[in-house]
């Protein structure tokens, strides 16, 4: 299985918010964005193992901006660290300046995704090729993700 | 403004899935259930604060059970943490069997809902009066995962 | 076949009224609260007989109230009577009012579903156990409703 | 006013039966049907009486046939009955055979349309002139369902 | 294989605008118009070819009227012209006067769709019976249409 | 108003095919797939234009493979052509093999956009500096679509 360098599954999403994108309070109903994150995250993870993948877990999403209609938003997902048949997946998410065409940031998300076969089961995924110094840092920081993860899970919150 | 206890605001939805909520693998897709626990966890909030709401983050979130098409899921909501303007709501996941009616659990997410007034702006939530050892002890893990949002925020990831 | 109490098959689900629920002329969509109203009676139907079911006939649906955007609206589905293979289902609409908490009345509906079994034949289902007296007073209607039902029938309308 | 003969408002709508209308049954979604008899029912309403309308009534809805995927379907709506403020109109859904082209019949419903003005009060309608036999059958049996829903109202069922 | 009129397979669909349709400029959104009009040509093209049909091209697709919320449009198909295996589908969509009854023109396209057996393979359709005047002319202009899509082919635009 | 590269608004969108987007044939929907290109095309003016836009007209568009369920496919949308208030946009469909990450061709639309502002009314767009032989080469095609749009205008189909 060849290892991948991070580029090579980088994934890019727009959508311009309409009404049905929109809750009762006039933003983005977040049940939305985060079904397009999923899907952002999905198409990263099968773009990295070449198989099918499912959502394990979701963490660190933090809505830093709302989201109104007529709004282009951006989203980009990236392979930040992989474990045997785990990848993390970081999906930003981008408002973008009508006229000045700057990007703000709405949201930044980690998703595990595990690779799976036609079973179900899961399968190896190919190592992740580390090009650049900010790369590097994700790699590191998602050790410690995954730990926070596991030790969350052993207190049972 | 007068205290309210967790039972006042506990919400429940139910849904069969159908094709339209399944993804490419043929379970159910992971965006549609967040959309699903982010729309009963602002019920949960708003019936708590009697005002709207808007999603700050979610977090812990790990997918236990597949779901598939054909099966009833169950969403349960409930309030275990308050600060000054935010609610943390528990959102459990149910899948009912068919036959024997018992439900196995698919899910248990965290999410931070703030409560705010007509401009979008913060506003002050009622108290909430434990009453159950759960509620005690969900009380004060709300507490340790309050901080842990903190650190995570403080160190960028 | 174990009978069941009516408060075994009881199923609840909230929904926010967001842009996609709304139609022309900025209420709730009839259409909508129809489609939320067949899957509500759905459940409960499956909860009492353990079995798919299949929408025979809804009748007595009266739109007491309009609902407008942002509103929390309930729906409870309970069973009102059986006979062989099929089951009344009686579905209640709430609108819950954003300040007090009270609910009003939008609709009642009353639907009846057939079970059935792997190839879409009607198959048995469990009888009801009557506790309460509004569930005794339900039952008599039901057979009036069930009489009234097969009258317009031979008369084609 | 002008009053309208029947054909004026006649209104048809077709469908294919895509997943994401169908079940978990593997039929059409029950509520899916609900929701285009709603719209092809306001269509005609509006057709007749020139200005917004609100469902007020559904009933002697019974699903005759199950609609499979790939199915098309159409739906036929025409005014059967006016009050004052309100319509009475049909809405008759066919299958069609994929072969020979002809129409079976999968529901008849009637539904109870109000005109409403632009503060959402109800308005005088066109009287309907009638043309056929079968326009005035319609007619006749529209009164005796009147009567039936002011009777069951009286009753509370 | 029976040839068969024009008015064999004329389809209509109407549709209230709501919320669900409109883009973030409050207009009926592009894309939506687009998928009814497929939907439309579809159902033309399987009534008249009594087979499964899938889209090959489609053209001359210009949009001279906005349409807003609470319009009513109507989209009509009629076949135009017949290959060996394929034919040629107009959709014209109108919206309605609210008042007035008046139809005014939104849109005319033309589809290509090609019949298609079991196997997804091209099968030979029924030839198409011409009667009115525009109907020849249709046809004449459906050859010329024809010319110029395989012209563009071959220069690659 | 500063002149602007083609590289400046290029908009990519990828999804995962679900049910939801499936056709009663199991291929995606052509429907679903023009709602897709419509919003790309969309994103694509708006980010050369800085202002809102509406679609005009979409031509040449030609289905060259069929998509299937689980497919990933990719659009891509970049300007091509600029008029006085009209942008033409190219949006390319692919579809990613699930193994090789090659992309495979589905369709390639020409769509034209006009800029509007806040009262609907056409607004000048940027002038596009062309960087590349092929950005050269679609100039110059982009001026014959022009032609022969306004030629078949004339003609009238």
């Amino acid at each position: 299985m060849k290892a991948k360098r991070v580029e090579e599954s980088i994934t890019e999403q727009v959508h311009i918010i309409m009404p049905s994108h929109i809750s009762g309070t006039n933003r983005l109903f977040g049940g939305q964005l985060l079904a397009w994150i999923d899907e952002v995250s999905a198409v990263t993870a099968r773009r990295h193992c070449e198989h099918d993948v499912t959502t394990a877990a979701i963490d660190n999403l933090q809505f830093k901006a709302g989201v109104y209609i007529n709004n282009i938003i951006v989203l980009v997902g990236r392979v930040t660290y992989v474990g045997k048949t785990s990848m993390e997946i970081r999906v930003d998410t981008y408002v973008e300046d009508h006229l000045s065409g700057t990007r703000n940031v709405v949201n930044r998300a980690y998703l595990v995704m595990v690779a799976i076969d036609e079973n179900e089961k899961p399968i190896e995924v190919p190592r992740l090729i580390l090009e650049t110094e900010s790369e590097h840092a994700e790699w590191e920081a998602g050790i410690r993700r995954r730990q926070l993860r596991s030790d969350r899970r052993k207190e049972g919150y």
